[in-house]
């Protein structure tokens, strides 16, 4: 019903496999029937069609599509991009500019842009199609003519019709291309990203880089013209965050003194709220120097928000509403489902369950007697189906590789009459059902359900190739609520979202006595097994700010600062943070994050492209007061 | 014409001075007649009223206003803002949340938040206003009564009700308030910045960074919603630019090996051209450590704009209509003045004249016959009005100081005949008319030129404080064009813009023999005298890129990724950069970027709120493999 109201930007993005029909095409109105008359594919040469690409559902009809108004071609010398042309341009002078995709017969050319892929014809001895590179820049001037009957081509937007040339002009010409652009032959990720300027022609990427741009843009809308949100932007350049992850440094002409680059924007935003900035988000670049974690970048993009006078639910519903209105694949109606952090390790073994499919623990604590005073003994019974038979040995290596890194005990369904007893395994499987056999996990509960956590995903994984278990389409958010505020670490008590997260108010009078059983008012928000999201409400009031930083040992002069904001009058506020890249990766079902940035690092943060990190000169280590060390 | 079809977003901004009436009135409809029984505003005491905020042009009719639509409240405790009761909400039950503005009596009290100021009053003895200090957050619930009718304030918007408060709930009090928030006794920059969080309380600052943020997303719907524009993210973290300004260095833990943190998206973008996405934007933080310059910051923010198969006159356009759609004030309408360089030097002696008023120079090379084939000759003359009468010591000491600066001869109109002779003088005065003094500068163009440039701001501070010169109200933006390719620097040729700007066409032959001479298709965008932007068309071609790092002494293997991304098939292009925090300040007639900046360093790169930058421990140190030396 909002989304009537709600006039949200939405391009409409088509995506043409690059071997057939083109880059891509956006915002080409299609008004005319395709008949079932397909020229063969084969048409082309050394070309597959790659048919995944064009059924994704990109566009969702609650966003209203305003991309009529749009163009393309203003502030160009082009008059149409390669996608646009149709029959009803015929006989239309037009100029068009691309690189040439493939040439044949010295007569035929096939011209791509961002936009899409028109074929254009040679009338005329004088200009000579075989000596034209692959990938060269052209502009060409013509004018359209409809494809005889026989020639065209149906999977083809622009498969009507032609360009015949006129003239044609080389922009610039293409020495040796380190790799083709073909969808059959993609090169692998490091020469790709090595090359990324000719990598971001692929047809994935253009649709990528688009739907990252549509997806942010909608959600500004959103929370500007919507819900009056002020974009506001803080510093990157900051002082060192106790208590945090990694921070990169950055040396200053000042002999010793150093700025970090900002993990995340938290303290300003925090400190917004005190200046009465009540509303505040900001699409911001963050830094976080832990690049030995798959699949992270030492700098990436947050949607960071803050809010005044709000609380857990009034956040959860500002997010859940934002996505659904701005995620450009459909969402489930809000309110998403939401699950308490005890809930989801006791049932799934993860803080981040991917409800895609089944497959829950079963707690078998009440067939140990002896062990139901004991509170921190867990016990729990994953089942699945009879039907798969005995585990292979294969499979039974990596369920014995997850039981090793716990300290617990597992039991695999062949070996549990001998190793829990007839009695107990008897009452074991009355519990799951007949039809079901068991993995058990008994220890401690978090390592247990954690260990039985991972063995779930190891099965699920088994079941799925055997096409027994049933895997939901589409996107399963959930909110994951109520984490604890404290973890046991290494070196004593440590935040488990971060120092400025609020106590659960039920819990205030443990904070002395038992911190560890104080649970918090922080949340995550999880898609399909994906943290997306994660934030809290925040304490607003100094002392106890202060007395949460004692209990975490941080100096509370490395935040005077932020203390002093507190307490000139900060009001209550919470907010959140949302991982960009992992929702529009999730968006683009892209396989890694790296796909939907445009120029991503590799492993260890190195950059394929220029080289960095780099040696630097004498002269800049001298500015800085700085040497390099062992 | 054009922006009745573009509907861009818009709020209406409006800002009442904190003293009376709050601190800023965002998008409240005005529907009610405001009649002209004002209630003196004596009624609180220690209050100034001022007025200039109020009557700010902030927001234009030419842009779509569709804040009806949006509502501040959602997601909160609170029902209203304290900005927008009005008589219409007689008798509602409100729940309202802000800051103590002000308490007299022990039965008013003013509440205030971003959006307004509102009466609450006490009629009830268990509520105690007294001990309640200034600034403390408060959450109100109570009911909407019409004042009485000598007790209505005609300078609050919410001056006809007031809230009879059922119940007052502290939510954070305050300590030792380092400032009050009254305008008349605004602390000091360096007090305000270390406090920030109070500062931004302040209604210039809430004004501020919202203008900013509706500026920004005007810019972003008029690129992507109208003309197709994607915005793409690039990286901050890269290798070193060479031939650039001084770059930050991040040590990474990887012994000896740097990133640079850019200094702009410049490569990143060209490499997005080539890769295809050919109508780019981003909204991108820079960084550059040249703090010694006032008025600048080590972090930035420019709207960068690249295009693909465009040129000089394409970008122009592109940026005027940018401009005229989405600033906040009204702007002549497009096209802007243009100028070439060397008009703007030798006829305003600057790269940036302000044209807001005239002062032109009068070439008077032809003056001296026996210099007339001396190419490099230069020859100026300045006329102002003889009213002015004969300048004082303290203005002849501001010349002098100009003078110094340059190798050039000036002479002030008292000494034009006994220096120049008399013949000569007369010629001179000839050519300025009868009416006016002249201040004469000689030596080389570039030299006298620019010398007599700033005698010109010299004397036009005197004008204006004698009531002398016409200045224009408003923004008189100009774009002045055909700046050269090179410049003599220290070390040999520099470039003027960047390595990456292309030749004029028609000088291409002087590359080999002449390159000073080369003229170059960079443009800067001017407003009022200052720079707020700059861009050029850029080589496309790779072996005239390196023929151009060639002249410039640049190692072409320190650009190999770029130059390939010019080999690979890059299309002609061109782009530019808007300085936001110029622009908006602009916008927001401040004096200074940190006024629209939330948090900002001051000189020479500190921070005054965190300290930053800071030293860092030895275990960082040790990890990133760097020491401080002298």
């Amino acid at each position: 019903m909002m989304s009537r109201h709600l006039m949200l930007y939405k391009q409409s993005i088509k995506v043409c496999p690059i071997s057939t029909c083109g880059i891509a095409n956006y915002n080409i109105p299609q008004k005319r029937t395709i008949s079932s008359v397909t020229r063969p594919i084969t048409k082309f040469k050394n070309i597959t069609y790659n048919s995944s690409l064009v059924t994704k559902k990109l566009h969702d009809t609650r966003l209203k599509d305003v991309s009529d108004e749009e163009s393309c071609n203003t502030y160009t010398y082009r008059t149409h991009t390669c996608g646009e042309l149709r029959p009803e341009h015929e006989g239309r002078k037009v100029t068009l500019c691309g690189w040439v995709q493939f040439s044949r017969l010295s007569k035929f050319l096939l011209l791509r842009d961002a936009y899409g892929l028109i074929q254009c014809v040679v009338n005329n001895d004088s200009i000579n199609l075989s000596n034209i590179p692959l990938e060269t820049v052209v502009k060409i001037q013509g004018s359209v003519a409809l494809r005889p009957k026989d020639m065209i081509n149906r999977k083809m937007e622009t498969g009507e019709v032609e360009v015949v040339i006129d003239n044609l002009e080389i922009l610039n010409s293409v020495e040796n291309l380190p790799f083709n652009l073909r969808d059959y032959q993609k090169p692998k990720e490091q020469l790709r990203l090595q090359h990324r300027y000719i990598d971001l022609r692929f047809p994935e990427m253009q649709k990528n880089l688009r739907v990252r741009s549509h997806m942010i843009h909608n959600m500004r809308r959103f929370l500007i013209e919507k819900h009056g949100f002020v974009e506001v932007e803080t510093p990157t350049l900051f002082c060192r965050t106790p208590g945090g992850a990694r921070e990169f440094v950055v040396p200053t002409h000042h002999q010793g003194l150093f700025y970090s680059l900002v993990q995340s924007p938290q303290q300003f935003k925090q400190m917004l709220m005190s200046g009465g900035v009540d509303r505040y988000f900001q699409v911001a670049r963050c830094y976080r120097d832990e690049t030995t974690r798959p699949d992270r970048q030492p700098e990436f993009t947050q949607l960071d928000i803050e809010l005044s006078f709000t609380n857990v639910d009034g956040i959860l519903t500002m997010i859940e509403e934002l996505l659904y209105e701005s995620f450009v694949k459909s969402l489930p109606k809000p309110p998403f489902k939401r699950m308490t952090y005890k809930e989801a390790l006791t049932t799934y073994g993860t803080d981040k369950p991917n409800l895609t499919y089944d497959l829950k623990f079963v707690n078998i604590k009440s067939v140990f007697p002896d062990k139901l005073n004991d509170d921190e003994f867990g016990a729990y019974a994953l089942p699945y189906t009879k039907e798969i038979g005995k585990l292979t040995t294969k499979y039974k290596e990596k369920i014995r590789q997850c039981a090793k890194k716990y300290p617990c005990k597992v039991v695999l369904n062949e070996n549990i009459s001998k190793e829990l007893g007839d009695e107990t395994s008897r009452n074991i499987l009355n519990k799951v059902g007949d039809s079901n056999a068991v993995i058990v996990a008994l220890g401690d509960i978090e390592n247990s359900a954690l260990c039985l956590g991972e063995i779930r995903q190891v099965l699920a994984s088994l079941l799925q190739s055997k096409n027994m278990l049933q895997v939901k389409e589409g996107i399963e958010p959930l909110w994951v609520v109520d984490f604890p505020l404290f973890l046991k670490g290494e070196n004593g008590i440590e935040t488990c979202h971060h120092p400025f997260t609020a106590p659960h108010p039920d819990d205030m009078h443990l904070l002395d006595s038992n911190p560890l059983n104080v649970g918090s008012l922080a949340y995550d928000l999880v898609m399909n097994g994906n943290e997306v999201g994660g934030g809290s409400v925040r304490v607003h009031n100094a002392g106890l700010q202060e007395k949460l930083l004692k209990i975490l040992k941080i100096e509370p002069e490395t935040l005077t600062h932020f203390l002093n904001a507190l307490k000139c009058g900060c009001p209550p506020h919470g907010g959140i943070a949302l991982g960009i890249d992992r929702l529009v990766s999730i968006a683009c079902d892209a396989e890694s994050i790296r796909e939907v940035i445009a120029f991503p690092k590799s492993h260890d943060g190195k950059d394929p492209l220029s080289g960095a990190p780099n040696s630097i000169s004498d002269e800049d280590k001298k500015y800085y007061h700085i040497a390099t060390v062992k």
